[in-house]
C-alpha cells in the first residue's frame, strides 16, 4: 500500500486535524490512557508514582508553514521551543528538559543549523531547560525541527474543569499575531501560568494557539456557552495592522488569528480580584475579564449582552 | 539567510553524524549537561531529584530513508517505536510512555496512517508503553515520523565504564538486517538489558544500530584497543543472505551492517560465567563473547590472536 493518495476523500487532508486526532486516539486503541494521562490536553500529564509529577509535549516547525526561507534561523529555534514552553505555561508547569528532533536536507546549511540551535539554547537558557538529546535524520526537501519538552510542579491547570458562572480570562491583548510576525517573538506566559496554578478558584487553562474562538471551546463543559463582551476583547495592535492588510475587522482577527500564546483560562468570579491582584504583585499585566460562562444555548460563543452567535469565528486548522 | 546551499563544503552533507553531532553540543554550549545527563548515549539520564530517575530518547523514521513505499505501514510504526525500546533497553531501564510527532505530505493515505498507529499500538502494549501525546505538521513531500520514548529503573548500563580485561558480549547473531528485512522486525532486548543493568560486573552497555564496528568504539576507554575473535563473531543466516548478495563476506556483513539492535556490553572476566548462567536462567539465548579490551595499540579494533587491525570495519554514517 502506497503511503500517498491522489483520491482527496482517502487522505488526511479530507479530514480536520481535530477530526484525524480523534481518528488516531481510536486507532491507538488501548496504548493511550485517557486525558489528563494521555492525548487532549496542552500537555500529558505523567502517573503520580513519578515525583513530582511530570508533564510532556511534543511540538514541531516546517519551513514553509511555521517559517519562510527568510525567518532568521535565530527565531526559528526560539519558535521551536517557545512553541513548548507555552503548552506547559499553559498547565501551570515548570519546564526542565527537552530533546529535539531535526529532518533536514543533505544540502541544509551548517551556519543555518547553528543559528537556529542558537536559537533554541538562549531560549532555553533563562527558562532553566536542559537540552538532553536529540536525532538527525536526512529528508528529500522538506525541512522540520521537532521538540519534545518535559515538564515538573505540584498541582497542574487541565482544559477540563471549568463551572458554569465561570469569568473568562486572558493574560494579553490578541491578533495579527502570524500576518505581523509577533508568532516568531512571543513571550511564553510561564510566570502567569504558575501563579494562576497556585490561586484557588482558577478552574482551567489553556495557551491560544489556534486562536481564541477555537481554543475557547477546548475549555467549555458541555452544559455551557460562552458569553462574550466584544468591547473587553483586548485587541493587539498588531490585530489593527493585519485588519488595515486584510480588509477584515480586528475583532474578527483577535478571534480567529493563530499563534497568540497568551494564556486563556476560566476562575470563579469571586476569584477574579485575587487573580488581578497577584498578577500586579507579580509584577505581571493585568489579565482581562472577556466574558463568563453560562447556561449552553444552541451556539457555544455568544455575544454577551444580545446573546446573538458570535460572528467571524472559525480558527485556525492545520489539515482543513 | 536561505536554509539550503549549493555548496557542498556550506551543507551539512559535508560533515559525517558524529561530526555534526559533535558540532551541535558545541553550538548548543552551556544549555546541554555533560553526558549520560545530555547528550552521548543511548539516553539522557534525567537527575535523580525525579525519583525513580528517569530515561529519555527520541529517534525518526523517515520514507525512502529508514522504510519504503512498499514496507507494510505497521511494520513502519513497529521499527519506530521498536528502536527506542532498544535504547532503552541499552541503558537496562523500563519504557513507560511515548510522544509522536507526524510530518505528513496532505495527500497521506488515512488507511495507511492508522496501520502504522496499528502498528505502533501493538508493539506498545505487550511493551507496557503509553502513548500519551502527539503532534501532527504538514509537509511538501517528506514523510516521517519521530517518537520520544520516556523510561525508569533504579540503574543504568552507561556507555562509558568498561575497563582493561572486559569482556566483550553480544546478545545475538550480526549482519544482513538492512539488506534481509529484519531491521522491521528485530526483537528490542528489553529483557536482557534489565538483566545485564542487574549484574555486578557488567561495566558499559550499547545497542548495535550503527553496526558492531562502529557502535563498539563508543564503547572503548581512551587507553583500551578491543581484541575481536573473528570466529567468535556470532553471524546471522542474513548476514550469509547479504554476503550472497553483495560479493561481500559474512564477517564483514556482520562487523559493518547497522539496525542490528542486539546489545554490545563489557563485563569483567569473572562475571562472563554468572551473566551466562542468569541469560539461561531467565530463558534468554546464551550470549557471545566475542573478544575483550587490552591495551591502547596503533588501531582500536583488532583481530584477537594476530594482534592485526581488524579488516572491513567502517560503519553506517547517516549524513556522510
Amino acid at each position: 500500500m502506497s503511503p500517498f493518495t491522489p483520491d482527496h476523500a482517502e487522505s488526511i487532508a479530507h479530514h480536520g486535524e481535530k477530526s484525524l486526532l480523534l481518528l488516531i486516539r481510536d486507532w491507538l486503541g488501548e496504548s493511550t490512557p485517557p486525558s489528563p494521562g494521555g492525548m487532549g490536553d496542552d500537555c500529558a500529564v505523567l502517573p503520580p508514582s513519578a515525583s513530582p509529577a511530570r508533564l510532556i509535549t511534543t511540538d514541531s516547525v516546517v519551513l514553509d508553514r511555521h517559517f519562510t526561507a527568510e525567518t532568521p534561523p535565530r527565531l526559528v529555534g526560539r519558535k521551536l521551543l517557545a512553541r513548548s514552553l507555552s503548552d506547559i505555561a499553559a498547565m501551570g508547569g515548570i519546564p526542565t528538559q527537552a530533546v529535539i528532533a531535526g529532518l533536514l536536507p543533505a544540502g541544509t546549511r551548517v551556519s543555518w543549523l547553528r543559528e537556529c540551535l542558537g536559537g533554541i539554547a538562549e531560549t532555553a537558557s533563562p527558562a532553566g531547560v536542559h537540552i538532553v538529546g536529540g536525532d538527525l535524520a536526512e529528508s528529500s526537501s522538506d525541512l522540520a525541527l521537532n521538540l519534545t519538552l518535559l515538564g515538573t510542579g505540584n498541582t497542574f491547570l487541565l482544559r477540563t474543569g471549568g463551572l458554569p458562572g465561570d469569568v473568562i480570562g486572558v493574560t494579553g491583548p490578541l491578533g495579527g499575531s502570524l500576518l505581523q510576525g509577533r508568532h516568531l517573538s512571543f513571550i511564553p506566559r510561564l510566570g502567569e501560568g504558575r501563579l494562576l496554578a497556585s490561586i484557588p478558584g482558577v478552574h482551567a487553562c489553556i495557551d491560544i494557539s489556534d486562536g481564541l474562538a477555537t481554543d475557547l471551546l477546548n475549555l467549555l463543559p458541555a452544559e455551557c456557552s460562552a458569553f462574550l463582551q466584544p468591547q473587553a476583547l483586548p485587541l493587539h495592535p498588531d490585530a489593527d495592522a493585519a485588519a488595515s492588510r486584510s480588509g477584515r475587522s480586528p475583532l474578527a482577527h483577535a478571534l480567529n488569528d493563530g499563534e497568540d500564546h497568551e494564556l486563556l483560562f476560566l476562575a470563579s468570579a469571586d476569584a477574579w480580584n485575587p487573580i488581578v491582584e497577584a498578577f500586579l504583585k507579580a509584577g505581571f499585566a493585568a489579565p482581562h475579564a472577556i466574558g463568563s460562562l453560562g447556561r449552553r444555548g444552541a451556539h457555544p460563543l455568544l455575544n454577551g449582552p444580545t446573546g446573538e452567535p458570535f460572528p467571524h469565528t472559525s480558527g485556525y486548522d492545520h489539515f482543513a
